[in-house]
């Protein structure tokens, strides 16, 4: 096809405004939008949740392919139905506002929308990575020649781990595949992540062992070191956790690494969720006690307060194991001249956002200090809100253990969801009873029906795998993280669960 | 430990100014600071790329603990060493300048900050996904059951494509992992995600099959079908392309869809760079004729301007089917009583990004007709450099194959590069010379290393595996995407190769 004569003329760009002046335009409009939307979002009356089902929210939202006549009344429609992520009363999952400053990085990152492949197309994003990788390694007490990267969340930090020790240790995988079956190990009470790396890899999920935990929800090393013994596979890779999805508990690692030493297996941490908090808090208020692993994932993305995503995975043995695990060094992208900054390589993707800025720029901002204090305060507020719930007296309230670091776990059972008074009381001096679970989600799907608070439950086995051990009914989960969250928000909680659970129950 | 008296004095938000006029002072800030940057890039001098190494950048952001005394300050350093996409002169890899919107709509991802695992934490993110993958999965003429989520990225997007194949075709690999050979296809000139895909998957590098391509780079059917017909292991996996990497191929779908249906191979689509012009181009402009296919991924962070990282891709069999090959359902994350609007189960990862948010909010800013007119252009523009290729005269100007989308692949020897000028003529007439690969790369590392235009180089077999296969010494491939590109850029950068060429080899 010849090209037609008059090329210039279809630039879709309006040439009567150029891009810096129309970008001008919109984020002076969006400063204030975003700004009055934040605002009322923490407004103590700002509901937490759209009451709008999918199917309703998706006729609303149909429009699509011609241009709107106002793209900041779509956007209002958008921040209306979103979920309230600002609010102190936004307790539901293991991240929280993000920092205003983590707002103007992600903007920056857009606007420079650079991608970490390669040297050339992020240079200060590849130098910003490797300063807070240096940095975070520092305070994990790994070695200088520790290799990091960020990815695009904690699963695929883990997965990357995974796929990296599988590689290191079978390289012959790389090239064969699998022919041997390989055996993981990871707690009880570990996230779902390594059961899909396991999936990913190729291995299979009957092939990952869950590993008992004690009645803190930790690993068991003695119960770890047994289960690689007679396992019926190669084994290679232990998961250890910092900080559990539901519990919040932190595996005791010096005796997992000594089980990993002496039967030469790979120990990734995975510390997504409690990372933070055991490298920033002040030893006074929570100390975790690090012992060598070869791998570490952290998430910013939570406890940290930098916009969704921002993960960094650590690699003890430097960028070198991880490009020689997963790198293909494909020639287009990756030229034979290209130097150690060129990092993509070392990960199953190619395009990369250079997540890492938001976290430099965050750090910069605000200081390692206000690291410290937000990771002391959510501990502080977990064990406050642990005692607050000790207090309660109307109906059955019971910890489901003291808080391990910063997830709350408890029962709230009110008088009327027994027909005799006195079975609630016989309950209160014994064990638990299965009913509480289907108390605990009819209170919790009530409480967030009714919008002015977002919570979650969960339930695990508690210990696991042990001969105490017994399957616990599903209970509140409260993770704690955002610094907007006060004493007044945690008894607005206990509040709306305990109305919520009157109302229900009180009427039957 | 018992909680300190004095909890809520602990706060680390300053309690003097809310996050909502932090946000507003820090967002009017930005505005301007980054109003001005893109002005300045989208100048006719402004440099592309920093001359600093990484090692000298490394130096120069070393201080990470201590806040800040001036965030901006901090902020007008990394602008300054970032590379900038805004210039029309920006022709270096498959992305370019975001567009203002895409900006603004990355800026309310991080304000909202919610999460795209679970339908209560991103209600509106679910359903605009939702919406953008009903309209693509339109255009790309698939059903109405397609399933489709965004990924970080189409390396991401092609994993999860050939995990959902393979686990959807042997299901027993998600419980007892690989233990038979599995075979891959997938065309010598298509992307290396799918090599990745295979390492990951414990497939293995000797089980992925290049197979051959013909004089446009596009894979040879009939040698795919011979490859299959002789595979060592089990064949499940055809990866196609809509725009290789290199010289933007689009392979020709109908024949090699015959072939998958005759064995019963599953048949994945890579349209993470062409993908946007074969959807959305005025087919007078581009045509391109779809068959069916089994997945399709799509990068709108290409060639639709969207800040880098949106990907989607498509399964045909539904979201019930990527959750089947990847699911875990875990409890404490997906409730038995969440609904379809939970997605994110389909996916390797948990936390993830509503990427499809910023699709939906530039398709409704800017209308369909912006996609067509921006695809269109590019593609003019290909057309245009390839034309203007073709007259040059100074020294030996050649391209390797008419462009076949929007990529431009073509060599400039200067006369000085032989010592004897009839040297250069009779190449002229006859093959291509070996020499000509280390000409494109100095005259490539000086254009480059001069800052005011970036450019790539590559090299690829063409055709491969044929019977008339040559390998072709190193070539500038010039990617065209950017609605800002004009005849006048694309002079610039050819004037620029060739007083570089000039410079170099005129002086030897």
């Amino acid at each position: 096809m010849a090209p037609s004569t008059d090329l210039n003329t279809h630039s879709p760009g309006d040439a009567s405004e150029p891009a810096s002046e129309e970008l001008r335009t919109l984020l002076k409009t969006a400063t204030n939008v975003f700004a009055d939307y934040v605002a009322r979002c923490q407004s103590a009356q700002a509901p937490i949740l759209t009451q709008a089902s999918g199917d309703e929210l998706s006729e609303r939202f149909s429009q699509l392919g011609p241009k709107t006549a106002n793209i900041w009344h779509d956007i209002s429609e958008i921040t209306a139905t979103a979920t309230n992520t600002w609010s102190d009363r936004f307790l539901f999952k293991l991240y929280a506002a993000p920092t205003p400053i983590g707002v103007v990085a992600e903007t920056l990152l857009a606007v420079l929308n650079n991608n970490a492949h390669v040297f050339q197309a992020s240079p200060v994003g590849a130098v910003l990575e490797a300063a807070v990788v240096r940095e975070l390694a520092r305070l994990a007490g790994f070695p200088e020649t520790t290799g990091g990267l960020t990815f695009p969340g904690g699963s695929y930090s883990n997965i990357h781990a995974l796929m990296i020790a599988r590689n290191t240790k079978f390289p012959e995988i790389k090239t064969k595949g699998i022919s041997a079956p390989l055996v993981v190990f990871t707690s009880a009470h570990a996230h779902y992540s390594i059961e899909k790396a396991a999936v990913a890899a190729g291995i299979g999920l009957d092939n990952v062992v869950k590993v008992p935990v004690d009645a803190g929800g930790r690993m068991d090393a003695r119960a770890l070191e047994q289960l690689v013994q007679s396992a019926a596979g190669v084994p290679f890779f232990v998961n250890a956790t910092m900080g559990t999805t539901v519990l919040g508990a932190f595996d005791q690692l010096e005796e997992i690494a000594r089980v990993c030493q002496r039967h030469q297996l790979w120990l990734h941490l995975d510390g997504s969720w409690g990372g933070p908090l055991g490298l920033f808090a002040d030893p006074a208020v929570f100390s975790y006690s690090m012992a060598p692993v070869d791998s570490l994932t952290i998430n910013p993305h939570k406890l940290l307060g930098i916009p969704l995503q921002c993960s960094i995975l650590l690699v003890r043995h430097g960028l070198h194991t991880m490009k020689s695990a997963l790198g293909l060094s494909a020639d287009y992208l990756f030229h034979s001249d290209s130097d150690k900054w060129d990092v993509g390589d070392a990960t199953l993707g190619c395009g990369r956002r250079p997540d890492a800025i938001k976290l430099w720029v965050a750090w910069r901002y605000h200081g390692s200090a206000y690291f410290t204090g937000r990771v002391n305060h959510a501990r502080r507020m977990a064990l406050q809100m642990a005692e607050m719930v000790k207090v309660r007296s109307s109906g059955l309230w019971r910890l489901v253990c003291e808080p391990a670091s910063t997830c709350v776990c408890f029962w709230f059972v009110p008088r009327g969801a027994y027909e005799d008074p006195g079975e609630l009381e016989a309950h209160r001096a014994r064990g638990v009873d299965e009913r509480w679970g289907r108390v605990t989600r009819a209170i919790c799907e009530r409480v967030n029906r009714e919008g002015r608070v977002l919570i979650d439950y969960a339930a695990v086995d508690l210990p696991y795998g042990q001969p105490a051990a017994q399957p616990l009914p599903a209970f509140f989960r409260i993770p704690l993280n955002s610094p907007h969250t006060t004493r007044e928000t945690l008894a607005a909680v206990l509040d709306a669960i305990e109305q919520a659970g009157h109302a229900i129950f009180n009427q039957l």
